[in-house]
């Protein structure tokens, strides 16, 4: 049996069998769950069918947390934990990749805490780990930003401590675009930032299509690429 | 057969089985590769053999790239991936986690990137994704930054650059300390930092004594702890 406590169980980020992102300890885990919060009810569902394809999910009791959920009620988050004061494990299972991180979940997490409950993070695919790993930028050094300033003054306004912060603190910068506006993107960069500056796009990671490829920005000037609609994350150094 | 490129291969970061922290694909991939690129001989040979008992070591190529190793030298980095020209997949294998971040590794996949050599990295444990995901800190803005200075002044400076980053931009402050000095790294920032600030401690992650602390600072004053050598990460909110 598990131990009470807040498991964070990470998901797939594109369409591959489980056993090529996902530790085998992670479907154990998932098994020994009954009490779901999830990102949405018809991507857990199916993520859940993928572990176990004998899986009761009837039996089991889900609550949905995302960007439409009323994070300021704290009383509505706690009874999400209300399991664990009865020594049962509760899941937390988002769409795509590692809950809390650019994710919802952190708000329950942090309730978690603050209640001293056990919280489990589990192994499972990041974009953002991956793609730094793949980018041969600097790992010693890091910061994930999210979305970057639509409004073009804000946009220079922004990209302009990431410069600094590359240039004095050998800090990659590392964010994420909406994937209908991923080739705007590329070349605003391309005609926003020093031609010698390195970007790296990283696509589809852990899909048939994966794609890492770090060049300057006069190379990505002068490249032909399409991203369109394709999850894709970004990398400044 | 694997398609050549360099591939990135996280191992275990605890005295664990493997099928809890890595995905099943990861043992296919090692088995295909006959080249690899480790940060020590005795710990890569030894994750090897956990890989897969049967296999023949001795009929595998390895080169050491550690602090050690002249990173300047790019004629002996790209000699390293050699074996791509040719067709054949080169492996990457840290002491614990995933290479390339807050691990060597970095500077032969920033050669590979500027070859257009194919990069793969594959899903492991990280420290510091993991005690990100269970600290409850914000996971949309995040920073790793390696070790805080260890001279006061320096160290001060740092810490209130971290307040200004955490305060204005809700950015959480990942770091880590040399083990031996983790509990007075904590009674340090306990004095120093403001008394509702937030720290979560992570040690052990994914192994037998995993704990994952989020308190303010006026609750690790009054606390009893012991991380004395325990590989610890810290983050801040």
């Amino acid at each position: 049996m598990l131990e009470a406590g807040l498991y964070l169980i990470p998901t797939q980020l594109s369409n591959v069998e489980l056993d090529r992102v996902l530790p085998a300890h992670n479907i154990e885990v998932v098994r020994g769950i009954r009490h779901f919060v999830v990102e949405s009810l018809r991507e857990a569902r199916r993520f859940l069918k993928k572990c176990d394809r004998n899986i009761d999910i009837d039996s089991l009791t889900f609550n949905e947390l995302n960007e439409h959920s009323d994070l300021s009620d704290t009383a509505a988050l706690e009874a999400l934990l209300a399991p664990i004061a009865h020594g049962e494990p509760v899941g937390v299972i988002s769409d795509a990749g590692c809950p809390a991180v650019a994710d919802p979940g952190a708000d329950l997490v942090a309730i978690a805490q603050r209640r001293n409950y056990k919280v489990f993070p589990l192994v499972g695919p990041s974009s953002i780990l991956m793609s730094l790993m793949a980018s041969g930028f600097n790992g010693q050094s890091f910061a994930f930003l999210g979305y970057l300033p639509v409004d073009s003054q804000a946009r220079q306004a922004r990209l302009k401590e990431m410069t600094r912060r590359i240039e004095r603190e050998h800090q990659t910068q590392i964010f994420i675009e909406a994937p209908y506006r991923n080739n705007q993107l590329i070349a605003d960069l391309a005609s926003r930032l020093p031609a010698g500056m390195r970007l790296c796009v990283a696509s589809d990671i852990t899909g048939e299509k994966q794609s890492i490829v770090t060049r300057t920005m006069a190379q990505w000037k002068q490249a032909r690429y399409d991203y369109h609609k394709i999850p894709t994350i970004f990398l400044l150094y």
